[in-house]
C-alpha cells in the first residue's frame, strides 16, 4: 500500500530542511511524497530556490507521515489558523507527526507538542518550553509517534531513522547507500558546542533580530491561549 | 564583489546533489546562485521534485564557480553538444570547476577531466577512467581548480570545503553552524565498504540496467573521439 508522506512547503522555508527528507522519502519504492500548501503557485524559499507545491490543503489525502520543515518563514505560520488547523486535522489521523529544524515550533503553535519531548534548531531551542514541550537535546528526538529533528541537515538523519521505523533497517540502509551518506564535514562547527566561539558569537548576533521577532510572536500566541486554540 | 555560482539543472537531476550545495552557497552573504538550463521551464528531478531554472545558457553571466550535479538524467547530457559546449566555455573562464555525484561524468564528456584526479558516485566510479580521468577515492577530491564530490550527500561536504577555499574557514564554519551540520547517520551504510553486503548486492542489482545503459553511451562517445570534441 502506498505510503503518503506530506511535507509542508511555504514562503521562506529553509529548502534543505525539506529537500533532504524529500530525497530520502522519495527513494522509498512505494511512497508518494506530497508538497503541501494553500495553493499550487510556485514558492520562493528562504535562500531563493523556487519550489512548487503538489497538492493544496483541500486536495491533500490522509497522510501516513506529516512533516513540517523550518526556516525564517515559520514566523508567519505560527499565527496562521488555516495552516495550524490543517496540521491538527492531519496529525489526528497520521501514523507519524514530524518536523525538521524550526518546523517543530509550528507543531507547537498547533498545540501538538504539549508534554512531549522535542527538539529544534539550536538557535530556537529555548522556545520549545513556551509551547509546553519538554526541550530535549538530540539530533533526532522521538516521543511516541512524534519525531522532531534538529537544525536543517538533521532532516537527513531523521528521515533515514523514520524509514527504518516504517519499513525496516535494510530499506533505510539501501537509501543511505544510494545517497552515499557517509558524511565527512570539513570542520567541527555544526553545533554551538563544537564551533569556534567567535563563529558562534557572530551567528547569534546575525540571528538576533529574527529571533527576537520570533519570541515576540510566540509570547503573543501563548498569552492568547494556545491551549484554547488546540 | 558578488560571487556568481552556477549549478546546472536538468531533467532527472538528483535534486539533493543540487539542493545541498545550493543551500551552502546561497548562505554566503554576497553570492548569487544560478540554476542554469536551456530554458526556464520548470524541470522534474529524478525523484519528482520540481525545480525552476533561473537563467538560460544564453543569459548566464561568467561564473566564478561552475557546478554540475548528477542523477539518472546525466545519461542524456553525455551526448548533448549544447550542454557540453556551455560547460567548456564557462569552465575556461571560471575560477573553479566542480561536480557532485555523477555530474563529474558530464565534465568528463566535456573533456574537462583528462589527466586529472576525480571522483563520482561509488556506482559509477569505474567510468571515470574512460574519460581519461585519474579515478581517486575520497568524499571531496581536489585537483587544482577542479573539485569533484562523491555521491549525492557529498555535495554538502564539498560545498563547505569550497566556501572555505573561496572565503576562509570562518565563513564555512558559520554556514556549517547555521545548517547544524553535525551529522549522525543512523547506520554505517553510506558506502559499499561499510553497508551490509546484502544491501550492497540489492543496490547493485537495482542499478544494473541503468549502469549498463550509461556504460554503452560512454563507450560510444569515447569511441567517437572525446579528444576531438573537446
Amino acid at each position: 500500500m502506498t505510503l503518503h508522506i506530506g511535507i509542508l512547503v511555504f514562503p521562506n522555508v529553509q529548502q534543505l530542511d525539506l529537500t533532504g527528507p524529500y530525497e530520502v522519502f522519495a527513494s522509498i519504492a512505494d511512497a508518494k511524497v506530497h508538497l503541501i500548501w494553500k495553493d499550487r503557485t510556485a514558492i520562493t524559499s528562504a535562500t531563493g530556490l523556487v519550489l512548487t507545491p503538489t497538492v493544496t490543503f483541500a486536495e491533500c489525502p490522509a497522510l501516513d507521515v506529516v512533516c513540517v520543515p523550518g526556516g525564517a518563514g515559520i514566523n508567519a505560520l505560527l499565527q496562521d489558523a488555516e495552516v495550524l488547523g490543517f496540521l491538527r486535522a492531519q496529525a489526528a489521523r497520521a501514523r507519524y507527526v514530524t518536523s525538521v529544524c524550526t518546523g517543530s515550533l509550528v507543531l507547537g503553535a498547533a498545540g501538538l507538542l504539549k508534554g512531549r519531548r522535542a527538539t529544534t534548531h539550536w538557535a530556537s531551542h529555548d522556545f520549545l518550553a513556551k509551547f509546553g514541550a519538554i526541550p530535549t537535546p538530540g539530533r533526532v528526538v522521538r516521543d511516541g509517534n512524534l519525531f522532531t529533528a534538529g537544525g536543517v541537515t538533521a532532516g537527513i538523519d531523521f528521515s533515514l531513522t523514520l524509514v527504518a521505523e516504517l519499513l525496516g533497517e535494510a530499506q533505510a540502509q539501501a537509501i543511505q547507500l544510494s545517497l552515499e551518506y557517509a558524511p565527512e564535514p570539513p570542520f567541527r562547527a555544526g553545533t554551538p558546542e563544537t564551533a569556534p566561539p567567535g563563529v558562534v558569537a557572530v551567528a547569534k548576533e546575525r540571528l538576533a533580530s529574527r529571533q527576537q521577532a520570533r519570541e515576540a510572536i510566540i509570547d503573543e500566541i501563548v498569552a492568547a491561549g494556545l491551549a484554547k486554540a488546540s
